[in-house]
């Protein structure tokens, strides 16, 4: 699990590696190939051997498109990634375009002629994304056709497929058996008249089944695909290198497992309704399926995608205890900074190493959540910043030093972001700090109706720094797994999110404020959705936020003069609760830090 | 422009009004036969000769939709109508629907056979409505017809339609010719390759053409059709009885003037792409273009739409004038409330009489803007409460006086809702006032980033009341005309809102709380947005409002002790801004009046 800071591809790549691809191209009669990040389930991290667009490019950002013909070759990343793909590829090979601002069928239809054929790997697409491109593509007289990966016909030294152990997750920790889960949906299933749904996402599959995996970095999951049957029984389809006889024993006689090449044979005989999701189903499943003859595909989003998200009791008490851990790693962690950091010397990565090898010493950590983000002053300005070698910066003490990071704990995922001062702090970034937090502490607070979406109420966390003419852009959160992805869906805290918010659902809380070349600001909590105490002469049913990361925030960086009353007992509030719950979990020198960064603001600096 | 306060129609309407209107379908041959609200302009208010709903049904409401056949009936009405409907409908002959969650298709299926032929007015439909209504019926193989209008063939003693003088609107009043305009979106109609966009809103056509009409109770507009062509051009479509001298001067010669009745061998006539909007256009249009054999309709928002929103300096200007000699007469009307109220024996119709006679005496009132809201104690709690002699009530002193109204003058268009004591006010009655005047006030003094839609910054006026465990289920505010309607889009503030909010936008910000069966609060002020002063240190363009509305708010509903020291500096400096503009416009007494309703907050109630 440790993180790697080398830099695995170059822009010299491209140059050794077009052109065989293009000869690739020209055997498959083909004008165009698309090469996109994904793999077969669309997750946020794919496997080495799914790194084909890092091979082919450079590029090593977690979303892009590269599209390339015989002449040309065009590389689409969207706006986080515009800077890191400028530096990562050969822009004389790549055209270096910005999605979704410029689109793959335009630049397609710009260099190829009428009649042009452009493969793709049906494995790689979803049914949505290839229905749109070919829709585009058809009035410029250009086709899509699904041919074999040709980035796999000449990657020599193409990594093996994963091949972790499918292990089974506790009931207990789920808090809900993998049998009440199948029972549940597929009475769903009979209620919409379903024969069955196909279920193309690792995390899907790891919920309903009560299983993890360990196939990619970060995110406990296996690579498989699974169909759940109106009866609720299921097939999944795995390797079965993955697959031992603890797990036969925990799936039980209801899942029968299969070898992936079987997974087109049980689609062929599909009968009824059957249920697939545009958004995360490869193409090659729903082509499959529409030749089937006795099946009518229906779309529909993937059936554990809401249930998954809205966390049980045994859950959410699982989210607790990790937060805890977590928490009081972070305090040790903190504390060995502001010991640290001051005498200078410090680098990025030694920060990021030293904060995976305390998280290490809980005896629990799965593995990290995400790549930390470490950014010392102007890095810090960097949202998607990732160090390496190459960029690692010496901390000086003064720099503000944004650390975002998180645990993968058999009991829950962890993902939280506190800015550091590391020496006196100028007055703006005080003032900005405390703009933000009090962004953070507004939507903590926040009780709101039941129903709203994530669209509805982020303006709350915003307020503060808009009044000042400031603002951060990237959503206020996300929904976060549990000891799954750190990103998931399908509800959010941001402008693009208009699923309504539930009852469970965990969502990270992180305003920020970036000033680019000086320093980044992000405070980020998790929180787990509750219905809200109805206060006196209240007559709504509310939702509000129960927080769960427990962590000292930097009150050297807070202008307490900007804060309200209410603000101010709010943060002294967690703070009181912070201290009492991790001191009993931290040694004694860290107990008399933790002591101190849990003040009460009237305390002073 | 006086209001009425009879009820026109009775629940026994029906009794008589349906044999003719079935006999009437049989002879057109259909099964059934659909009656809306709606006139051929989709106005919110209609002719009375367009008042087919009512006098087929008795429901006055300003939304709905009666569906016959010859064995049933059924009337659709939203949930806002829903205690209105079954006040003022037969439900032994109509049965009581609620839209949109009872669908008409469905209801149709269910009393007519296969085969069936529902007949309904092409004028009184648009094309998205009877798309849409088309494709539900079609898999339960009923059809609908285009016909003449049922109601117009058997309604004995339907009122003529209007004929009210066309009046040019000053272009110093408008900030812009109509020949600007004309030429701006006939340039943007060649941008986008288009020969020629139909106009059927009146309320666009006003605003194109720098008129203002008189077929309309409320909004000053006349019923015409007009198409705007890519060279500038103009064909109006209006009984010539409308036009006198002055208009064709005013009008000039690229606006050609012609008889409703060549409407369609015009539209026969068009070459090229026409835009047409789906939600604003009679389906009888659509109809036509669709068979001229040289056009093609291309689906666009009628044009005027988003200018017309956005008021020029001279519009905005006109505003604060309009709400200056609004709010004078405010001051006079409420001075006079305070001293007559508490003697008791006042009525909501002499309120609402009372009111109009000073706006009318400022001798600039052309028509008050919509049918006064007047509600006492429990009538408050009615959010679409129109008092008529059936209901009116005698104001209890200590009773809360909800007064919703507004005026049209040359230079603007007012709406301003003020919740009044008329006595001693309870304590959970001053709380929920102080919380929603909270609301207010957050959204009054919010900066936001260009490019928000309303949905994005609605949450901001509610946050209050929600931690209070409270809410208001409507928006809080709708976009206002320039002398034309007080409602108007594209943009507004709610959770429907997805329309961004763009400079010179007039929106109604007017949140509220109602207590059922005991009182109503909702304090509304219209506000212009503009872009925001950049504070210090600030980085982004924001927009902010400017508050237009000039009046008093009840200090004596105010629990100052739950406004935060912003939230009372905000309303000493409205008040002093209110005192300082009206002063100088009000007679002695109520100058008087006027210094003591807008003292600080400090001085105490």
């Amino acid at each position: 699990m440790l993180q790697d800071f080398r830099r695995r591809t170059t822009p010299e790549t491209a140059a050794s590696r077009l052109p065989p691809l293009r000869r690739a191209m020209e055997e498959a009669g083909v004008d165009g190939f698309l090469v996109p990040r994904a793999d077969a389930h669309q997750g946020e991290t794919v496997a080495p051997r799914d790194e084909r667009l890092a091979w082919l490019t450079g590029f090593t950002g977690s979303a892009g498109l590269a599209v390339v013909t015989a002449a040309q070759a065009a590389l689409f990343v969207d706006s986080r990634y515009t800077l890191q793909a400028r530096a990562e590829v050969d822009g004389t090979r790549f055209a270096l375009c910005r999605h979704p601002e410029d689109k793959p069928a335009d630049w397609l239809a710009g260099v190829l002629p009428e009649g042009g054929r452009i493969g793709f790997d049906p494995w790689l697409h979803t049914f949505g994304e290839i229905d749109a491109l070919r829709e585009a593509l058809a009035p410029h007289g250009l086709e899509l056709v699904g041919i074999h990966n040709l980035v796999d016909a000449v990657w020599e030294d193409q990594p093996e497929a994963p091949r972790a152990r499918i292990r089974p997750h506790a009931a207990a920790l789920a808090g809900r058996s993998a049998a009440e889960k199948r029972a549940r949906l597929a009475g769903e299933l009979r209620e919409n008249d379903l024969a069955a749904a196909v279920i193309a996402a690792p995390d899907s599959i790891a919920w309903l089944l009560n299983v993890r995996g360990g196939d990619v970095a970060r995110t406990p999951v296996a690579h498989a695909f699974a169909i759940l049957h109106a009866e609720g029984r299921v097939d999944l389809f795995a390797d079965l290198a993955k697959v031992d006889a603890e797990l036969r024993s925990h799936l039980g006689n209801e899942v029968a497992i299969h070898v992936p090449e079987d997974l087109g044979q049980h689609l062929a005989e599909l009968t009824g309704r059957v249920a697939l999701d545009k958004a995360r189903t490869p193409v090659w499943i729903a082509d499959r399926l529409a030749a089937a003859s006795g099946a009518a595909i229906v779309w529909r989003t993937d059936p554990c995608i809401l249930p998954k998200a809205c966390k049980t009791e045994a859950e959410i008490a699982g989210a607790r205890s990790a937060h805890r851990r977590d928490g009081a790693a972070m305090v040790a962690f903190l504390a060995w900074l502001d010991r640290t950091a001051p005498r200078g010397g410090l680098t990025e990565i030694d920060v990021v190493r030293r904060l995976e090898e305390i998280r290490t010493a809980t005896g629990a950590l799965r593995d990290i959540s995400f790549e930390t983000i470490c950014g010392a002053g102007p890095d810090g300005a960097i949202v998607h910043y990732r160090v390496n070698e190459a960029t690692n910066r010496t901390i000086a003490p003064g720099d503000l030093l944004l650390v975002d990071s998180g645990g993968q704990y058999d009991d829950g995922t962890t993902d939280i972001t506190r800015t550091l001062a590391t020496g006196p702090a100028p007055a703006d970034a005080r003032r900005r700090f405390t703009l933000v937090l009090r962004g953070l502490i507004a939507i903590s607070r926040l009780r709101w109706p039941e129903g709203l979406a994530g669209r509805d109420i982020d303006a709350v966390a915003r307020t503060a720094l808009w009044q000042a003419g400031l603002d951060y852009d990237h959503g206020t959160g996300h929904g976060v797994g549990s000891y799954l992805g750190v990103h998931e869906g399908p509800a959010g805290l941001s402008r693009r999110s208009t699923e309504p918010i539930r009852a469970g659902m965990i969502l990270s809380i992180e305003p920020g404020n970036y000033r680019e070349g000086l320093y980044g600001i992000r405070i980020e909590n998790l929180a787990v959705v509750q219905p809200a105490e109805i206060p006196q002469g209240g007559e709504r049913p509310m939702h509000a936020f129960e927080t769960l990361t427990l962590a000292p925030i930097d009150r050297r960086l807070i202008d307490a003069g900007l804060l309200d009353p209410a603000e101010r007992d709010w943060l002294d509030a967690y703070h009181a609760r912070v201290a009492a719950d991790l001191a009993p979990l931290v040694d004694a020198e860290d107990a008399q830090w933790l002591a101190a960064a849990c003040r009460p603001l009237a305390d002073g600096p």
